[in-house]
């Protein structure tokens, strides 16, 4: 949640004249995106967000994420579209790091989604993956189960400060992940991280996705799993079916899970959760006790984690029969 | 360089109905100010900056900063207004925190001044202590003289850490400037923060100045030295007369200098490189090694101070005789 790198303003004036989107009025490095650094430029022709890409984004991964963003603008995702420069391209370079300029949407993300919420996300979701089947470009899941032992032996040491047990939870919960994950289910564009502050409302209404920079290619009802997690929880981290139904029922009106798909559901659910867990670990054990930026906590993740290990069936996440 | 405080959107379009300012379309943390939690909101009316006061800022003090920029603005100084709710006030309460709203200025600040950026700098703080001078209300500057022994208290056992013999260089230095501080020259409101990323520019036009929330009744020359620190210094910590020169003319277009007060300024630079450098070591000393978000390093402000020691007469700063 920080700006990692600066920009003076003659250096960011010079880069905007390669585009034509007229002149500099002022920029504001804002505090979201915690891979990236965002700045919010205004110009006379309007307001673009400049992001920065820092080290954690491979540069031969950008292609792919403007290539979808562009490609899902033009089937009626809404989302932001990468401005292309007199050149035709769509990244370019400031203060030494890859830089792209999309277009701002406006909206606000939801601190607390209500159901009609995440009807709207489960709507959004099988949209975007019907506009994603014919993007051309392949992108693996780089954090997917083949990533989370490498990543829990990265936490191993720390894992039992944060929480007691915790290391022994995720070895087991990890074996039976890399034995059961399932192989054969429909594959295609997922979102990844479609977590409420990467979702934009204008009253009731959705008005827009954004942060494509975990996107890959990857089984579809997965980015479903990813959702349930990060939009049907209560703040005590207790599941709220109700949520969980609009959410589901949405996306089915869009595109219908199958059989196969259904009954894979808790498992990936799982897998959902111990990514989360994972990642949030590593980046809690990496920053000192007394930091002012704390990392998000993991716990909350371990929490759901146990609650879909009781989940005997899909309906339990509020599938109607 | 953070947003401290979170506003849920729902919190926010109830705040923003006090006021006659249209309808939210998004709003976004914005990674500057060091003291407060700053959002670019961006309504159906235009762009507004909303500050939520941190503890840092003592409520009380509030009316005197809002004040102060309703009373410029009304000047011709350029400078956010604040603006008034429904009932006529600036202040308001939100996510627990008190909060305003003030305009949206555009501009970028210069993160390589020039001696250009310097003389319209004189120029605006010249006009800011003359449109100063008729508001009624006072507050004591917190971080002047007698200050200065209780921060060194707080640093004093880190001192030495940071830079080899640092703490007795400090005491030497508290030593002098309590005995020798001049407590007779021409006082009003200063802005006692005009640091670079306080000044907008538009190509080479100054568009505004911002960050009021260190002003107070203080020695007008007092601020001239802050600026002489803040904008004439090289990255390598040399002091640059050109823009010195620049400065100090274009202030004294606005406002002349007395012989007292010229003859201060040497003793001035040194307070003011002392209380920059006492705060920023506060601060360094607060934050845990490897956190994400670094402090200024309090050690320009050393060679700086260094620099002053040496200074002979107001004349090395650029002073034309």
């Amino acid at each position: 949640m920080a700006v990692y790198t600066d920009v003076a303003a003659d250096d960011l004036t010079r880069f905007l004249s390669g585009y034509e989107i007229g002149d500099l009025l002022s920029y504001k490095g804002i505090a979201e995106g915690v891979e990236n650094s965002n700045f919010l430029v205004h110009t006379t022709a309007g307001n673009y967000i400049l992001t920065l890409y820092e080290k954690r984004v491979a540069e031969g991964d950008l292609p792919f994420f403007l290539g979808l963003m562009e490609h899902l603008h033009a089937r009626g995702i809404t989302c932001p579209q990468p401005v292309q420069n007199k050149q035709g391209g769509m990244l370019g370079k400031i203060a030494g790091r890859p830089a792209a300029l999309v277009t701002f949407l406006d909206g606000m993300w939801m601190r607390r989604p209500s159901a009609g919420n995440c009807a709207a996300v489960g709507e959004a979701l099988a949209a975007l993956h019907l506009g994603g089947a014919d993007f051309k470009m392949k992108r693996p899941n780089a954090l997917s189960v083949e990533s989370w032992r490498p990543l829990y032996q990265q936490a191993k040491d720390g894992c039992d400060k944060v929480h007691s047990g915790l290391s022994d939870s995720i070895a087991a919960e990890l074996d039976h992940l890399e034995r059961a994950w399932p192989r054969a289910l429909p594959q295609g564009v997922i979102h990844a991280d479609l977590f409420p502050d990467n979702v934009f409302f204008l009253g009731d209404k959705l008005s827009g996705l954004i942060d494509f920079y975990f996107a890959c290619t990857d089984t579809l009802v997965y980015d479903v799993a990813v959702c349930l997690n990060a939009w049907c929880f209560e703040v005590d981290h207790s599941y709220n079916v109700t949520k969980g139904r609009a959410l589901l029922k949405a996306y089915a009106k869009g595109r219908a899970l199958s059989a196969a798909e259904r009954e894979a559901l808790p498992l990936l659910a799982r897998g959902a959760a111990l990514r989360f867990l994972l990642t949030r670990l590593v980046d809690w054990l990496a920053v000192p006790a007394g930091a002012l930026v704390k990392p998000k906590d993991p716990i909350e993740y371990f929490r759901k984690l146990r609650f879909h290990q009781s989940v005997k069936s899909a309906s339990d996440y509020g599938f109607s029969a």
